[in-house]
C-alpha cells in the first residue's frame, strides 16, 4: 500500500530554486527486525513508482533478493514523478494551482535528497543493501557518494557513471518531440500527450535494440500491404500506454535529471569521486544494452574499489534489468551472502 | 548541372494508384565512351539529391570509383523527393495544386520504376557498374532484380535485402514525430516541419550510434549547469538543418517506401529470390552501423551467386558510407577491376 509523508520544510535544490514543501510517497514490504539491519532500499527507473512488486515482477518473493520474509524493503516514488511524490502536476502552494512548466529543473542528487529525508523521518542510518537499474542506478552511485556510510552494499545495474553523449541525445530527441506538439504549451494535464507518446516510442528503442527488435517485431508473413508493419503498430501502443499513466511535464523533467547526471560533477576526477566509494559493490551489465552498454559501466568497474562485475547474457537489451530476474536473483543472492 | 526529362504517360505505382505525369531530375558526370560500357548508375539515399559531387564527398574525382575521366556516371533524384523528380510539392495535374498529402505511397520498386523510364530515354540498356549505400542499396537490388541483365555488377554498402522490424520501429518513431506536428495537417510547403526536425534529429542516432556520438559529442569540461549539454545542441541543429532543405511529406512518404522494402516479397523465399541475383556484386558492411548492421547483410552475402562480402572498420555508423571513402575507393577500385 503506497503511503506518503509531508514535509513542511523548504528545500533547496542544487540549482539553487526551492521546493516550500514536498510530498514523498512510498511502499514497504516486509518487516524492520530488532537489529535494524536487514533493510534493502531499492531506487526505480524513470517513470516507474514506489510499487516495487509492480514494475519489477518476481522479485517481491520469497527466496528472492527482495524477500519480503527476510527484509524490510522500501522504494520511494522520485521526486518529479507523478506517483505520489511532489512533481509538476502537484498543487504549487505559492499559487494554489498546479505547476506544470513552473516546476524546476532537478538533478539525481536532487532526488536522493528527498529520499534522504524519507530515510530520516523512519530514522534509517544504514541500510543492508540499496540496489537500482538505469536511473535507480544512478541515484545509488549519488547516495553512496552523499552519505558514503549509508549503505552497505550496493547493485548497480544496467547503468553509468554519468549520462554519456549517446543517452543524452536521445533524451534530447524525446524532448524535442514532446515540444513539437503544440498543445504542451498548455497549462494541462492533458499537455505534450501526443509529443509524450512520440518519445516513448523513440525511449523504446534505446530500451530494446535491435535484437529484440528482431526478434519479437519480425512480420509473421510477408505482408499484403507493404506499408503496414507489425512493429509499427508496436510503437503506437508503447506510445499510447505510457500516455494512459504519466505526464509530459514529469517526463519532460525526469529526462532532463537523467542528462544532468555525472557522480563527477563538482568532485573531482571520475577516478578520485569514484574511489571514494565506500560500500561493497556489485556493478552488473547487460550484453545488449545499447542505452548504458557494458562500455559504460567500465569507470565504475575500474575505478570503485571493492566492487565486482557481471554481465548477464540476454537479448531484451536494456529492458533486461526487468526481464532477467532469474539470472539477477542467482547474482544478487550470492552478493547478498557475501559467497 | 542538374537536368529535367517529363515524361507524359501514366505511371502505376505498385499499389496500383497512378500518378498521371512524371518530371525525373537528374546529373551525368563524364561522357559517354563510343562502346556504351562506361555507365555507372548511383541510386542516392533518403535525403540526398541526383548531386552526388554534392553529398558523397571525394568520389566523383580523378583516381576514383566515380572517375568522371573514365565513366558515365549518372544519378536520378528519387521519385517522392523535392530535388527535382515529382514528389508531394509538386502540382497535380488533376487539382492545378501541389498534392501534399495526396501524394500516394509507393514503394522501392516504383521509385526503380522511375529510374528505368530514365534509362530507356537515354537508350541505356546495360551499366557496367551500379551502386548505392542504404535505401540507394535497396533500389540496386530491386534493379538487379526486376531486369537481370541491365547491370554487369552491382555495389551494395550499408543495406539489407529487407528492412528489419528495427529500422522500421525507428521510421514509424519518427512518422509519429510529423504527426504529433498539428501544423502537419496543413497544406503548405512548411507543413509538419517541427515535426521532421525532431523526426531528423531522431534518425540521426541511427546514423551514427553510439561510438560516433561518445567521440564527437563529448563535453570539453564538467558543465558549470548540468542540464545544457553540447549533445543537446547538436540534435537541435541537425534537425534544424533539414527543415532549411526538405518537406515533410515527402519524409514522411520515403521513410515508408524504406518500411516496404523486401526483396523477397511476391517472389518467393528470400533465398530463391536473391540466388536469381544475376549481376557480379560486391557487399559492404560497416561495423559500427546500427542502422543496417553487418548482420543485415548475410542474407545478401548467402545467397547472391557471385558476390564478395567486406566489412569496412568505422566509427561512424551508417554515415560511414559518406565519411569512409577512402577505404570505399580502395575495395571499389579492385571489384571494378576485377583483381
Amino acid at each position: 500500500m503506497i503511503k506518503t509523508i509531508h514535509h513542511d520544510v523548504p528545500f533547496q535544490l542544487e540549482s539553487g530554486k526551492v521546493l516550500s514543501r514536498l510530498d514523498i510517497a512510498y511502499h514497504t514490504f516486509g518487516e524492520l527486525n530488532n537489529e535494524h539491519d536487514n533493510i534493502v532500499w531499492v531506487c526505480h527507473a524513470l517513470t516507474a513508482n514506489s510499487d516495487v512488486d509492480d514494475w519489477w515482477r518476481n522479485t517481491v518473493r520469497t527466496g528472492s533478493f527482495l524477500d519480503p520474509e527476510k527484509y524490510f524493503i522500501i522504494c520511494a516514488n522520485v521526486l518529479g514523478s507523478c506517483y505520489g511524490t511532489t512533481g509538476p502536476l502537484s498543487l504549487n502552494p505559492a499559487t494554489g494551482e498546479p505547476y506544470y512548466h513552473d516546476f524546476p529543473e532537478f538533478t539525481v542528487r536532487d532526488i536522493v535528497g528527498v529520499h534522504q529525508i524519507l530515510a530520516e523521518k523512519f530514522g534509517i542510518r544504514r541500510v543492508k543493501m540499496m540496489i537500482g537499474s538505469s536511473l535507480g542506478g544512478f541515484q545509488c552511485m549519488e547516495w553512496a557518494l552523499m552519505q558514503p556510510d549509508f549503505a552497505e552494499s550496493v547493485v548497480l545495474i544496467a547503468t553509468s557513471s554519468e549520462t554519456k553523449p549517446w543517452a543524452a541525445a536521445f533524451n534530447e530527441s524525446q524532448r524535442m518531440a514532446i515540444e513539437a506538439d503544440t498543445t504542451f504549451r498548455q497549462r494541462s494535464p492533458l499537455a505534450g500527450l501526443t509529443g509524450m507518446g512520440v518519445a516513448r516510442s523513440l525511449a523504446l528503442l534505446s530500451y530494446r535494440g535491435p535484437d529484440a527488435y528482431n526478434l519479437t517485431q519480425t512480420d509473421n508473413n510477408s505482408p499484403e500491404t507493404p506499408f503496414s508493419r507489425r512493429v509499427h503498430s508496436y510503437q503506437r501502443h508503447q506510445g499510447k500506454k505510457l500516455t494512459e499513466r504519466f505526464n509530459a511535464y514529469s517526463y519532460y523533467r525526469l529526462s532532463q535529471a537523467v542528462d544532468s547526471h555525472n557522480v563527477a560533477r563538482n568532485r573531482g576526477t571520475m577516478s578520485e569521486t569514484l574511489r571514494a566509494f565506500k560500500p561493497r559493490t556489485m556493478i552488473v551489465a547487460i550484453t545488449s544494452d545499447i542505452l548504458f552498454p557494458p562500455s559504460d559501466h567500465q569507470d565504475l568497474v575500474n575505478f570503485i574499489p571493492d566492487s565486482e562485475y557481471h554481465v548477464i547474457d540476454s537479448a531484451f537489451g536494456h529492458d533486461g534489468f526487468l526481464i532477467e530476474h532469474e539470472q539477477l536473483n542467482s547474482l544478487i543472492l550470492k552478493f547478498l551472502n557475501n559467497d
